[in-house]
């Protein structure tokens, strides 16, 4: 995790102190439910239960100390535990084994970040329904392969990369589902020293599922599934980014990132103001994305499990959601922030005279009889010439001159096919469209 | 696409023959469709029909003929039709952009594949739910890190690779959904030169679901999140391709692949009877997995897109469709023609002298009174000395000749920790909790 | 391997004849080496060299016949060779096992395959020095974070991609070498059954060291680095990809891709002129790094190896190869018929109104004693008043109006700050340098 | 970053402070270079050294409180050195570009890193060769699909593993070569601003190679394959890892991991030995190759640069050096201390009853006179009687009780087939070649 790159909220969430919480909270409502079902003194669970309300430090050094001798996580902190709850403590993980306790605190730690990118998420859909509104009839070029098109408008591309994360959050509510188990089977999964009751207990009161039929552990396609997912978020944070990256470049400069009071572009040039934000977040979702591989390399453990899951799991959990969660919070504020200039966004739409129109003027053609070879070949001979004039020269006088073309086509029927409003007419449906998938 | 792993159904649907008349079918429904709305003569429309229902041969070598002319693989394909159909064939594409038919019959062939693969998952589904029945109670020991921990069943085993594929089922129905959208909305999605109604129609005919918002192209998170989730299902074809590996191992031999009269294992140790299907797959799982990363990597198309794609997808459809339905089925071969040792597997369960019962003696000194700490150290000391005897003493023996043991456990007691039964317990609960997965 | 993009003499390396013509020149030269020490008679080896001098064709389906009902590939051809050359082939492949067989031959492919690679990038790097000379002194705007920074020459920017194709050539003689190894050591890797003398003399005649220390196979940790350097290979033809990409969009339109005699740019929109080939070859070089996961997934085999290697390897060894090539083939294309625009560069250059001097500017002032904040902070002002103008003013203009500036710098001096010269002066000093390179 | 696997050395490499230090040398000995060239004051360059050489302490909070204002880290890093050094710090870093400082910078640190690595190798290589020294004549079997092949020596595994960790140190020094260079000019690469020789002397100082030609940047092909060599690295940690894993799995149980006195296995099963420390490996493995994904993603930077490589380097740089060395260093440890049961090697590879000799008999029959084919399925039908008998019947006595064998192999010739001694002449040789790869 890179504290750069790390808000608290999320980076909390994967602290030493937040998983041996979530550890003790796990044993006890095990414990409490043990009880329940006669396995325990009631009255251990509830010294227990009392000692924990008490509010008692975790001592994460010492807790350390344990486990560079026994070399062994959860007995280091279970030993810890009886040392300062005293002797009731041994009731507690009879019949588990560690990995109950590993995994299902695994589940709350990724549901609960699942939980903070759903709201990083929310925030993100809102900036970008916003914005599309405001610029819902900015007119502005259309590109295919980084060379004009056809008029859009601003308001129109938000409305597209908003239906994405329309679709990204619901695919994150699967991957959250899909983590959501609770496994307290034991050893290598049989229940054969607690009855399923409690692992449906401490489900309930954790509000996981329990994990059907497991291994030792939660079968890691599941989790698999879930950095895959987020591979796929981040990879439209990409989009999004990227897009923004070129509408900066200079000869286009339609938007700019937001730039701060004080800020300074580069140390050696005063004069540049860069996409860096945008650029920041291509630079994340690469690194999000590169969980993908090892998750997906974690899935094939040895028979019931071994452990080689364990370390890369430490590395890609955190950094995943941590990095996601500050790119989606860039991006929003980016997204809010972002300076748009129609007036350069109509500029660039006019620059290739007319050529974004040639398509109406393809389709004129052939309605009025030419053949589809024969119209794309006149359409092209002009277009070429226009392109090659760098703007001198506009379609529609070399069409109005081509004897061809007036005999087909009268003059103020030409005219109208150089209309933006055709390519408008569309805008407010497909933005329903589109923000009906929130 | 590797010949030797490929299933005709499969690779068919990749054939280039396949595509071309994918492509004329949804221009022939465009067309249909532009005809209903009043966009061009009925006539036109009924004539092509009438012209393809006349079962025209496609011939790939011509179209080709013509792309190396235009480069363009879509308008070589409309010239050869306009050629072979006659001039109504004009009307054809009007509007149209060519990703319109390009990503709409790719969606075509990804559903299909999906399906097939649906398919392919409930074979395995079948034969898993087969073998896991008839070896409920077949027990073995169930092995963490390679090591003996305590007993399982394979049946058990089975159940839990069993609810893995059929959350591969319920993920690949997901990503079948998310690639299942009809795109006909023009060269950078505004409906410029066609109504919604045209997409509409040839969406409902197709069985797919219009894209809400495009830009050229249906956007391309829809395809990362499909190849993602090949991915993951390949990862638990992995999974239990490993197991198979390691059980026929030959100091363990619990199982064996199918291995057929007239097959030779080794071309110089005539002995060898190799786990080669499920080596196999290992390999195959890492072919399918590899197309996640370009997969992601075609999200961030240029502005309303670039071709950048195109290439990309033109090997990863095929190979990754196509060496995972191979994979599924050989699996399910595998699986079903399983040789299952149980005598093998209750041999290896008794060969390290008790100590799989370890843990319920630990729990019961536990209950007895003792210390958690000091009960682990107790047959801890005892464990080592029976796996330094490898396997001529027993946990058993040890313990009841100890006199802190017997100072807690009456013998009768301490016999009956040596059971199987209580582990075996819930197996019926644990399978009919897999079951129910599917 | 996508037939679109694969050129034959790389195809053919590949072809199921090719694989079996170098088994059997293997299996020859070993059978030779054996009569050479003694282990086969003479006269065995010359009669089966004499029936392989005789060119008999190679009947890949009857191989293939016998292989469905053996399931070996190497034993299926080694039946079909003793069935056609008659019983003195019983000497063939005697103490050697199929991968001694498969692996030499795979080594053979691979370094046919690296030679190929290594003639397309001395195609390229032609191409690109040619290029980069003819535009050695062409200006155009060096951009950072695409926004434009400082005057560069055109030539320049292709020395340095130049140098970057030359680093690769390097890397990928060192790839050549390192799969560049024969192995016929056994079923084990033990010479138990014949003596390091026979690899020796096939090695030597098949122009391979002997691979010093064997399992069953060749390690893979050496395929694995060769498929990286392939990846690395291919990340640069992205970044020229990329390049021209951008130097062609319609607000740039620098440079532009051939486009041929009667090329459509796009279906519908015929004045569409798009850098397609480039955006292709970004496409190609996401194929062939997809390639470095699986390879390096493959170098864990177990023990003295297993099986899963193969299959990635039938995919991955010619899929990335032949892309490789074609895409090494594409780019040589793209780079000798870029049709470049000088005067475009020109133009984009002069767009931001000497803002590009900014840095000079900025050190002229602190040269002459302000501080380097306050300097900067000056530079940035009036440049920011430049940007927000877009053309209209210039930063020598608004710099000369400056008090602040004009009590330091004397006109003459502030003027040569925005001269093109001191940004070229090193031109030849760097381009002499990036041809050493090769 | 996970700090569990991080060795303290290789982490400095990476903190805050030595960021800051080499910043701050690399700038001094930049202007003592200008001073050298005449371009600053000879004063300006003393006075600075010798504030730097009082010891002066790196405020890091006090430069990331001006970097939250101007957004840049490099302008606050000098902004805070001018503060603290004073008026002559103001001819620092002119005519440099924030990425000559921390291109460089990067170059130190990952050659450090490098030379860290190459200790650790060092470290590894010398294990290994000790151990297959001691083992040089330990027989155990080989094994390919996981089942018994032929004899083969614990000495030679190691060996192997010997030359593959060779080839990892040459891999690795051409890596470090590959990112060894500094750049130094300026802000596209042209040296506008600085001469060449200020970069020479720079280099020379900090014993890098001038880049040849750079761009705004050094390029990011050297550091893919820099962070792909790694990769390829890791990949054979994971092999040596899984083969360990393999030999400790309870049935095969030819090697231990040394366990610690203390150390406990399982919170769970008191019994438990498990190879974690492998398992770990295989995982860190996984983690380590995860960087080269991004790492070939940041090659194509935009035009003469973006930023979008930094905050993946930030990432990747210190994660896969750190966990590798961690990884190199505990293999190392495991080797050293790894427990070896040569009786058990011995036990297992008795248990096939003779199998693993087949292919000599194989070889012998055909040796003397018989088919390939038919001795292969005489020995084929006799070895599958052997392992049906599971170690109660013995290859030796099939064959000698087989007439077909006994009238073409007299009794003693068949005895000495199942010698052990031809499987183990070579291994000296094989050692020899092994240990020169060094």
């Amino acid at each position: 995790m890179i504290p750069r790159y790390a808000r608290p909220p999320m980076a909390e969430i994967w602290s030493a102190e937040t998983r041996y919480r979530l550890w003790l909270e796990i044993e006890l409502l095990a414990l409490e439910a043990m009880a329940e079902v006669g396995l325990v003194p009631a009255s251990a669970a509830e010294a227990l239960r009392r000692w924990w309300q008490g509010g008692p430090a975790i001592d994460v050094a010492a807790i350390d100390a344990i486990e560079a001798e026994v070399r062994h996580d959860v007995i280091a902190f279970l030993t810890w535990v009886e040392r300062q709850a005293g002797p009731e403590a041994r009731f507690l993980h009879q019949g588990l084994t560690s990995s109950d306790v590993l995994d299902t605190a695994f589940a709350v730690q990724l549901t609960r970040a699942a939980d903070l990118l759903l709201e990083d998420l929310d925030g993100l859909l809102g900036a970008l329904r916003r914005r599309a509104e405001e610029h819902r009839l900015t007119p502005m070029v259309g590109r295919s392969h980084g060379v004009h098109a056809e008029p859009i408008t601003f308001g129109l591309k938000l409305a597209g990369h908003f239906a994405e994360f329309a679709r990204a959050r619901r695919r994150l509510m699967a991957a959250r589902a899909e983590v959501a188990t609770c496994k307290l089977s034991g050893a290598v999964g049989t229940f054969a020293h607690l009855p399923p009751e409690v692992e449906a207990r401490v489900a309930a009161a954790l509000g996981l599922r329990p994990e059907p039929i497991a291994t030792q552990v939660v079968p890691r396609d599941r989790h698999a599934m879930f950095f895959a997912t987020l591979a796929v978020v981040a990879a439209s944070v990409e989009r999004l980014a990227t897009e923004i990256r070129h509408l900066q470049r200079t000869e286009v400069l339609e938007v700019e990132e937001p730039f701060a009071h004080g800020q300074k572009g580069s140390s050696a040039m005063p004069h540049k103001r860069n996409p860096v934000l945008a650029e920041n977040l291509t630079g994340l979702a690469r690194l999000v994305r590169s969980a993908v591989v090892p998750a997906l390399e974690n899935v094939a453990l040895w028979h019931e499990r071994d452990i080689s899951h364990s370390s890369v799991e430490r590395g890609i959990a955190p950094d995943a959601t941590v990095h996601l969660d500050f790119a989606l919070v860039r991006l929003k504020a980016v997204v809010e922030g972002l300076v748009v200039h129609p007036h350069r966004m109509a500029a660039n739409l006019e620059r290739l005279g007319g050529l974004v129109h040639s398509q109406r003027v393809l389709l004129a053609l052939t309605r009025a009889g030419m053949s589809r070879e024969a119209a794309y070949a006149l359409v092209q001979r002009h277009a070429m010439a226009v392109w090659a004039a760098e703007g001198r020269r506009h379609l529609k006088e070399l069409m109005a001159a081509d004897p061809e073309v007036t005999a087909r086509l009268p003059e103020a029927e030409l005219a109208r096919l150089f209309d933006l409003a055709p390519h408008l007419q569309h805008v407010d449906g497909l933005m329903a469209r589109a923000f009906a998938e929130a």
